[in-house]
């Protein structure tokens, strides 16, 4: 049987487009929201649910990373890099010369305007809730409008597509992480990702913290701050080490985090495929 | 002549009050998006600007900080914190029992979901741009309508308050920062904010970098990550820290950062309302 996975919806967004690379077999749920994809898997009507966890250029996605800290029955089991590219499409019988309105999420928009100034300088851009629900409202306008959207949009509406790689920046990417019941066993080339907190008042901490994994020459990938919902200064910390929770070295200063920490939660080790050192 | 303070409008957000509260004197210059009340200042129409930066609950503020990193022009020369209560309020012939619509922020009906659900189970929740917005839609409404604002924003629109203090969870509150063309003089009790990078594949270098801090006895208040926009895995790193950079141990400190760093930014040095050690 298939494997299940939920995603953010509706068809034709980027992160059905991970899901689909991430497993093109896969029988695919989709869902309204980050965190009802997720609940997909824990109600068992998924196996397992992608989500998009940050952006090379906006950075972090919060409902993610707070879905991640306060759920406690998912580990995360995968990670997908996606390169973004949008494109613009219309209605067949469009011409862009024609174009008095462009339909995107306002993330894209913002992605697309040096190209969207340069090419349609006179278009009203209107915010749409998904790049796909965009495809929809331009072709249901009463105007001449154009959509920006995924390659896979495109095919799925039927769009005509008027232009591809349209992003002003060619290093846009997103990093989906595949959430599910269990994690992944070693690989030899993975990456654990865990959250902490400190009880207030704990100067030199994080440092020391973070200084178990420098100690043992475990790579740091990243690290992000979330607020603990007690008040301002109060923060978890969300980080993404090099190797696998089993190794020896990576176990060994787990153990010792859990000793400074007041909350240590390691949300899973999966194979990686993108990797940096900071 | 009164201070002149650029601010995210319209009339009645809690940047708003903020302001209000920073200089009661100020004459306010109402401004459309946050980068817009900082350009306000760059071009002279005002002399300071108030901006979010983070919320207990929701987190950084991203188009601040993406400000505060990209713009060279001003420094950060305050900080506000403004607790967060929200009203629920209606005209002045509504009664509580007849409300079937609800306008507000979405960031506050999620704050006040669990009031909302308890006290208004049957009403429609529907976003506005802003909550100072909401009330305007919820005046103007066919609708039996009410909206959530905060208390000024009722005094202005002379809505009916029907309830106050609503939010679920009482230790709401939002910090704000001032920028200015010049950072603040040295009072004793003060705190600096400050970006950096490395070269990529630096392997270990944030944990050196914070010690630089830490082994200077120099207390961490946070730290963020942003993208740098050149690929995932690649981010700049914001600090806040306790002292002025006029203090000697911090100058000896952020002069070991910089040799670390590929990129250094002191955004400003202003006396802390909030401090926490991390």
């Amino acid at each position: 049987m298939a494997k299940r996975i939920s995603f953010l919806g509706p068809s034709g967004t980027y992160t059905e487009e991970a899901a689909t690379r991430y497993d093109p077999e896969a029988s695919l749920v989709s869902c309204s929201t980050i965190t009802a994809s997720a609940q997909a898997v824990i109600s068992g009507d998924a196996d397992e649910a992608v989500l998009p966890i940050e952006n090379s250029l906006g950075g972090a996605v919060a409902e993610t990373l707070d879905l991640l800290i306060h759920q406690g029955e998912l580990q995360i089991r995968g990670e997908i890099v996606l390169p973004i590219h949008h494109c613009i499409m219309a209605k067949h019988d469009t011409s862009p010369a024609d174009v008095t309105v462009v339909y995107s999420h306002p993330q894209s928009l913002a992605q697309c305007r040096a190209y969207l100034a340069k090419n349609y300088p006179n278009a009203r851009l209107i915010a749409s809730l998904s790049n796909s629900a965009a495809v929809g409202e331009m072709q249901s306008s009463e105007e001449t409008a154009a959509a920006i959207a995924g390659r896979r949009a495109a095919e799925l509406y039927k769009a005509n597509v008027l232009d591809l790689d349209i992003e002003d920046n060619p290093s846009n990417a997103t990093r989906f992480v595949v959430m599910a019941h269990t994690d992944s066993q070693p690989t030899g080339t993975d990456k654990t990702s865990l959250c902490f907190d400190f009880d207030r008042d704990a100067p030199g901490t994080l440092v020391i913290a973070l200084g178990e994994f420098a100690n043992r020459g475990i790579n740091l990938n990243k690290i992000e701050s979330r607020p603990t919902r007690m008040g301002l200064g109060r923060y978890i910390f969300m980080v993404d080490i090099d190797g696998h929770r089993q190794d020896a070295k990576v176990a060994d200063a787990l153990a010792a985090l859990r000793g400074l920490a007041s909350m240590l939660k390691v949300l899973g080790s999966y194979p990686r495929e993108v990797s940096s050192s900071i």
